[in-house]
């Protein structure tokens, strides 16, 4: 099936977006690549605010849940979670997008991965691989994924 | 099951490992990465050279099987190989161990992907994620798949 994007149905709707992730990126090109694609994905007219907010590894569910904005779709990632393809993300988030929902959450859990709890208050289990990645290469992971999630409802030729 | 590893049985066999691209890191960030991701591997004792290769996206599929050191294990990465968990890689990485091989060789497409011809000779075609990353991205996440891989062969806690 083709999917026809909002983008080539000519419209626009602007989302913010946040990325929660328990534990910090403390590695320079980690946090250089991160500052790089939060600029590209900031460039596009879906993004309304992208905000990337660490959470201390000793911190409780709470300090998470309290994080996540009114009004969002949340992500958990979570190794056993559905994975999905770069075109299938890029679809899912337009459901989003055209729902009730003012923003759009991630949430990606330290090297202790996520509580159940957390895991239960997510609209979806979303996994990136069967592999298991560091929280700080996640974040670059799903950065990237949402740069070129974008680019394919923009129909830009980054995502072939 | 649970895993042995070679470790635990007393047996270190060293072996060389190869990384060839298409395409070159031209951000600092992924090249600083990368970077890291060598020394650290470079500093376990399974690990008797790594070597990355970065193959002209131009060139044919000869310049890329050239580069292809002598009886070595040859993964190609493409997104409709095989996905294996993270002790399953270190586990699969093992057996190419203990085979008649002396190497083992990554080989990671550019943005076209790899060619039938080169996927062909690889003894293995290994997916990393139903997502589609560019080849830099997709280098970085490999480098960690291996570090973890060597991790959980010797018992370093890393890979919890």
């Amino acid at each position: 099936m083709v999917h026809v994007t909002l983008w080539q149905k000519g419209m626009v709707i602007t989302m913010t977006f946040t990325i929660i992730s328990v534990g910090r990126l403390k590695e320079a090109y980690f946090a250089d690549a991160a500052a790089e694609y939060v600029k590209r994905i900031g460039g596009f007219s879906q993004c309304k605010k992208l905000t990337l907010i660490d959470v201390k590894e000793s911190k409780n569910d709470g300090e998470i849940t309290e994080r996540i904005p009114p009004s969002s779709y949340v992500f958990a990632l979570c190794i056993e979670g559905k994975q999905l393809t770069s075109r299938d993300f890029s679809a899912k988030l337009e459901q989003a997008f055209t729902s009730e929902k003012k923003g759009i959450c991630f949430i990606i859990g330290g090297s202790e991965g996520l509580s159940e709890g957390v895991k239960s208050i997510a609209d979806m289990r979303l996994s990136m691989s069967e592999m298991t990645f560091p929280h700080r290469l996640a974040k670059i992971m799903l950065l990237e994924q949402l740069y070129r999630a974008l680019s394919i409802q923009n129909n830009r030729s980054y995502h072939k």
